[in-house]
């Protein structure tokens, strides 16, 4: 079934120990609906500038990516630059170009109303609210945020907790947002802002997933579940990582006919599947020519580098 | 079979944002013994002051652990003094009193000479040295160490690194031992320098382990395998969670007639039960009131969440 995503399509001018590139093709966006699009139907809302070429809007067509809705506008794209560190694990935000982010307003054409599954990626909350105002009969509604948006814009950030099934972010946003130290404490608290499921994001040490009751009716409140990372001897470039976490995993729940806990597990697999390939080359270079073999393999991976696989002693 | 362990039995003054303690038995050596003492037999070489009484003596030989080679010394145990502040992730040490232990020759008792397995916790590698040279004949050899080794004593680590089968450290010290940020590339590294095998402590992401293709002669290098930690809502004091988790590892390692890639996973999985254990309460208070029906639980509950048991769907 179709995810409808809207969220940033931008340039990235990166460093990182590997390399240096300026001006590539990323934003949330398009790291999201590359990695969903090897599960499912995706299209894709979001304003771009006069240097989104031909060659650019490739990148998501070349992967049956639905691109009418991203706008056009005078000026340039949104545009960050960003630095990383020796241990990568986190980025240096040297620029931010708003460009004509700046007076985006989102808007749903016509023929992506029948979208079943909702992805408001991390954008200011009052557009992600608009957008969900526009798209009331989804059948699930997944989003992120960042911690510019918890701290500056509560009270509009509250009212897209209180729409989303999922929330998905990472260790230090859920400490800022439930003002927690520890881990499930926070959760709670989160979950309590309105999500039915939080699946945090910790890096190269996976990501785990709490639930509240409200998640699967018919089912007992499944106990938190972790999912691996997979042990990578080069890292290239982060940026992204998280987006393509949500897309490998919001696709694959948008391609099974049912949710159940066992479904959402298996996503959390392929979340960790796409942002591992994410990360091995600059920009969205992996996330374009990847193979459904290849998925598949580093799935299988994912499931031997956790399991205890008692079959064999 | 057997494990003797040489290391510390201290006492411990700890504050952390859930209460304070005075004085609590505590040090690498009583963690470790408690913990493996769940899985098979325990026997301690250690010295000890004045201060340890026959109720701390107590702990020990009730849960069965061989005393024998704790040796009494005028004068003071050793005593860390330290404080976690509210992320409980690191100890800021306050206090370091080495008192009896500054002039600890270990040494190792006749009654202990058959013992199977050697468990090195983590004290000046010239004493890790010391006892590995009067075992020559053990089946197995485990050990730890910290910073303060690996920057003022390279050479002496260095010897000890060689007769190691499996070494187990967490994510800073493989960084500072190898001079790598990346985790697989340093974990290639620290093989490089003797152990068979590295357990890689994650706090509260669990753990991850590497193989070099020294470990099982029998089989193929496995991968990398990654055991979970449990999200607890109440870590009251992680003092000697990596003991404890050394101490189930191990521990399950030596009740085990095989050693295979399989028992590899569970014994890892087991070091995160009990390491789970032991940080619910400050001290010891935990490990010495564990019950194996508690144990058995808790190693379905870190199976239940990090398995995607595709039976149910």
């Amino acid at each position: 079934m179709a995810i409808l995503v809207v969220g940033s399509v931008a340039f990235d001018s990166i460093e990182t120990p590997y390399g240096k590139v300026g001006h590539c093709l990323g934003g949330a966006a398009t790291h999201f609906a590359l990695a969903a699009s090897y599960f499912t139907e995706v299209r894709v809302i979001a304003v771009v500038g006069e240097d989104f070429l031909p060659k650019h809007e490739a990148v998501f067509t070349s992967r049956g990516i639905d691109t009418r809705g991203i706008e056009r506008a005078p000026g340039l794209s949104f545009h960050w630059t960003g630095a990383y560190a020796d241990n990568l694990s986190e980025a240096k935000t040297l620029g931010t170009d708003l460009n004509v982010f700046e007076r985006f307003e989102p808007k749903v054409p016509e023929a992506y109303l029948d979208s079943e599954y909702l992805f408001l990626a991390n954008i200011d909350p009052a557009l992600q609210t608009r957008v969900r105002t526009q798209m009331q009969d989804v059948r699930m509604v997944c989003g992120d945020t960042m911690n510019y948006w918890i701290m500056g814009h509560a009270a509009n950030l509250a009212k897209v907790l209180r729409e989303l099934d999922v929330l998905l972010i990472n260790d230090g946003e859920v400490r800022l947002l439930s003002g927690e130290q520890n881990a499930v404490v926070g959760a709670e608290k989160v979950l309590g802002m309105g999500p039915k499921a939080l699946v945090v994001k910790h890096g190269e040490y996976g990501a785990t997933a709490f639930f509240s009751q409200r998640m699967f009716a018919d089912a007992r409140t499944p106990r938190p579940f972790r999912a691996p990372a997979l042990p990578l001897a080069e890292v290239v470039d982060p940026t992204g990582a998280g987006d393509s976490f949500a897309g490998g995993f919001y696709g694959y729940l948008a391609s099974q006919p049912v949710l159940t806990p066992a479904v959402f597990r298996r996503a959390m697999f392929y979340g960790g599947v796409m942002g591992s390939f994410a990360v091995e080359r600059f920009g969205t270079e992996r996330l374009q020519g990847a193979t459904w073999e290849e998925i598949e393999a580093r799935f299988e991976l994912f499931r031997e580098i956790s399991h205890l696989d008692d079959a064999e002693v």
